[in-house]
């Protein structure tokens, strides 16, 4: 973690942006089993091979945005040390810890409640833990500056959608409706090197669709990824769940009022296990659409949802066999260490995170994950398949949980 | 080992032959890394599963046919510990360590000329220590019997043919020749319930031939599988040897000769590393078909040389996934916990030596073995093929050898 204390040692002394970042980090990421285990969610994981889990990352990503006060991470209670040893120096009333799980709303609920009631003006933005995104240029922060200006000028919901580079049926999709410039001071023009945003109405979300689907709907020029990025002011967000979640809204109400008090835990025991399970999407963002309340700003962001073996299979290339300079295999991608893994006439995904040696041959896009105390086999192409039979195994064998 | 032990105290009074076994154990058994070692050659596996290794089964069977004192083993001087684990009881002077690997002819004319020594009216027979015989009937035994008869009677070499049931070509071929009646005593015919005993000439030994040329072969009824089952006189072995070999013949009477004497390590270690290198079938037995002095005892054996993944896989069944009587995976061969192995939409051959869980999905007749410092994935149809891509990893890992 040398790394996110050099950034927080770095930082201006001026946050970049006013705005208010939550982090729910949730979801174990049932498709990297066995890589990610219940105890060790994907968000805990380095899956770049950058040497900082994902979480790590995108707090990296958040801090120069938000300063080291504005950052909150919603998280399980089981979560929570391997999430403070991963971010040292965070402070405690910057992590949430969910007594279970419950979804997206009722994490970004009760951390906007609890931002709101810092700052009854604040603008907040909710990042997922788990995604990749590249901040070689300020892309991400100028998109994030924009969302900021369109949710202050729109008093409504914004989310940030990607520019599709491929026709993904792995992410769900953006209709775009009508175009809505959007003002901002002139300093925050010229931080960002921005001479204008440029919003559109949300016309509607669109669920992963079929891969014939897909095609179509890229060829419209309409439509961009969801990538779960959502900005507004705490208040909004608190007005649109009080009119679509009601109990939602009065129980996290409850929770948010005594946060403070010696009866924070006694008012979580008696009132998040009876809160509504549903999304963010689902709760406020689909209505907020349906309304006219949501704009989007399109970003031309480097995003990655790793959401399966499959994703990290894309990021394959040559490998030469260790001790072997001759044949390079075509399209390999090795997780841990590349001198253990030996391939010949195939290719694919190839996890060594047991230490042991992996001699593959004859099969194409092959997935291999080799952990200490489980082994998964499979081809990239299935990979968004491996629940069921996962499960099975899991039941079977509870420490794989 | 109690098998070995109940076995021997179950021998009938008089061994059932008057033949002297020799069984060569050698060869690692490269095909089937990483299970196979250097320092773990496939005869000391068990790849029946029945608790016994190759070489335990294979002493098993000789002994109610020979008896305990006139079984050989000739192995490498690195698995004389193992060889003697596995077969309490065995006696030092029936154990010839090789000082280093001289292929079949040195470790069986050895043997020979040891037994010669012994009795020169010596019948000897030599057996591959790794393959597979069902000993559930007489057959095996009534063979072994029948070709020792036919060896008494010929004066010439004799080898045990297997009615093949299938067109492999993983083994050689021998193309029979014109029948001879062999005569025996009324005791061995009554012994093994034989009325007569038919042996033919070997016309030539054919290599392993390719897919095509199987079908045509079996299509004459003139072929049968070579099984390296070698029967006939020591002496008739040590003239043919002579003739054919005179370095490794004049060689081996050298070691013979001093084999009891105070300078047995001396005159290997001078002698044994310039013995040439060459199998019984070249050295002896293709010649004594081309003079006409070989003879072929078909049997109707259930014999296996398990020599590859792909003949593991042979023997696939249904496989209930633990914990999910609902719905079986249709051909799975497990070696180890069947408990740990998970399959979906996929069939094949898994080894689960390191005891940790293998959940497959989407992959036909794979082969996954799993040991504790090494994982080898590959096709059943690709079994034959993976000396090359093992043999680069041996060589940037040397334990791995």
């Amino acid at each position: 973690m040398g790394s996110v204390a050099s950034t927080l040692a770095k930082l201006p002394f001026e946050p970049m942006i006013d705005v208010y970042s939550i982090v729910p980090a949730g979801g174990s990421g049932t498709r990297l089993w066995p890589l990610s285990r219940d105890a060790r969610p994907k968000f805990l994981l380095d899956l770049e091979g950058t040497g900082l889990s994902l979480l790590q990352s995108t707090y990296q990503r958040l801090l120069p945005l938000s300063g080291h006060e504005k950052v909150m991470i919603v998280t399980g209670r089981a979560h929570v040390d391997a999430v403070k040893a991963q971010l040292p120096g965070i402070s405690d009333h910057n992590i949430v810890a969910e007594p279970s799980p419950k979804e997206s709303m009722a994490a970004i609920g009760l951390a906007a409640m609890l931002f709101h009631e810092r700052d009854p003006d604040a603008v907040i933005a909710s990042f997922a833990a788990d995604h990749v995104i590249a901040t070689t240029d300020n892309v991400f922060a100028s998109a994030v500056a924009s969302a900021v200006a369109a949710a202050r000028q729109s008093n409504g919901l914004v989310t940030i959608g990607i520019e599709p580079d491929e026709p993904s049926t792995a992410f769900g999709y953006i209709h775009l409706g009508k175009p809505e410039e959007i003002e901002s001071d002139a300093e925050t023009f010229a931080r960002f090197g921005l001479t204008r945003i440029s919003a559109c109405q949300v016309q509607r979300f669109k669920e992963k669709p079929q891969v014939e689907e897909v095609k179509e709907l890229l060829a419209t020029g309409e439509y961009c990824w969801n990538a779960g990025m959502f900005v507004t002011r705490a208040s909004v967000l608190l007005h649109l769940l009080q009119d679509t979640c009601p109990l939602l809204f009065s129980g996290l109400k409850k929770i948010a009022a005594d946060w403070s008090s010696a009866h924070r835990q006694e008012v979580l025991a008696s009132v998040w296990p009876h809160l509504p399970k549903i999304s963010i999407d689902h709760a406020i963002a689909e209505p907020a659409a349906t309304q006219g309340q949501m704009l989007v700003i399109k970003a031309l962001l480097e995003w990655k949802d790793v959401g399966d073996y499959a994703a990290l299979c894309e990021m394959a290339g040559p490998h030469l066999n260790p001790g072997d300079n001759q044949t390079p295999a075509k399209k390999v991608k090795v997780m841990g260490e590349a001198k253990l893994v030996f391939v010949q006439d195939g290719s694919g995904l190839f996890v060594t995170s047991s230490g042991r040696p992996i001699v593959a041959l004859g099969i194409e896009d092959l997935v291999v994950v080799d952990t200490p105390d489980a082994l998964l086999i499979t081809l990239a192409s299935r990979s968004q398949d491996i629940k069921s039979i996962v499960g099975v195994c899991k039941e079977a064998i509870p420490y794989l949980q």
